[in-house]
């Protein structure tokens, strides 16, 4: 095993990213553009995909989607449902259930390990921050 | 950089993770289900979400869902439309575009490295790997 890997144990790199997932739905509920905005991995690279939509790529073509998607007054909220996280290396992945509207939707988000090196040498743990680099979800039309 | 980030140009590795997305593709148009199987990680918390329906766990549980869909005779070939992978350490995204029957499909593929260790002292370059441990299809109806 690497000095890496002893850095962190696996069940807190698991929780910080769940964290990180609920924040997401923390901010979705809360209509709060700004604070979807900083879950976001600044970036070209980063995708998203809405239900029944395309890939949107890059940070400010995605949180014009958020935007559009958070101040629509028609929007409901999401009713979390369940979700496990997987962490290797720096990347963690969460497949969730949530239900919008009554309708069953599942989704991939998946979430980068940015470590603030600036404070590594000032703590025993080292601050990490999971930020999203891509979402897609889709609702659940079959359930047989 | 790390003597693990130098072993590979990341361009290679991209490269590597698009053969692996195409051998799937050419699997479901081959209607091959053994080659499907082995292009996925063997365990348990490997995850697969078809368009329109929930979360599949565990390797086993995902192959019964592969070959209900390849032994189908009624379901149409994939057309290949568009792809691009990012490579972050041992993990490789693909967010990817397809058509199924005339319908749009967009993807998420994640693929994790396995670098076959008892070859790394017989050649220059360890021979990676790329097996699937996460797919996302979902249709997409609303273009605008």
């Amino acid at each position: 095993m690497s000095a890496d890997e002893l850095r962190h144990d696996s069940s807190d790199d698991r929780r910080a990213v769940l964290e990180a997932n609920r924040a997401f739905y923390e901010a979705f509920n809360a209509r709060d553009i700004e604070a979807m905005a900083d879950l976001w991995q600044r970036g070209d690279d980063v995708t998203c995909i809405h239900p029944h939509r395309n890939v949107t790529t890059g940070h400010a073509d995605i949180q014009r989607t958020w935007r559009a998607i958070l101040t629509n007054p028609d929007q409901p909220k999401i009713v979390f449902a369940a979700e496990e996280a997987r962490v290797i290396g720096d990347i963690g992945i969460v497949a969730g259930r949530e239900v919008v509207a009554g309708v069953p939707i599942v989704a991939t988000n998946i979430y980068q390990r940015v470590t603030d090196a600036d404070l590594t040498d000032n703590a025993d743990t080292p601050l990490d921050t999971w930020l999203l680099i891509h979402h897609h979800g889709s609702p659940v039309l079959h359930t047989e």
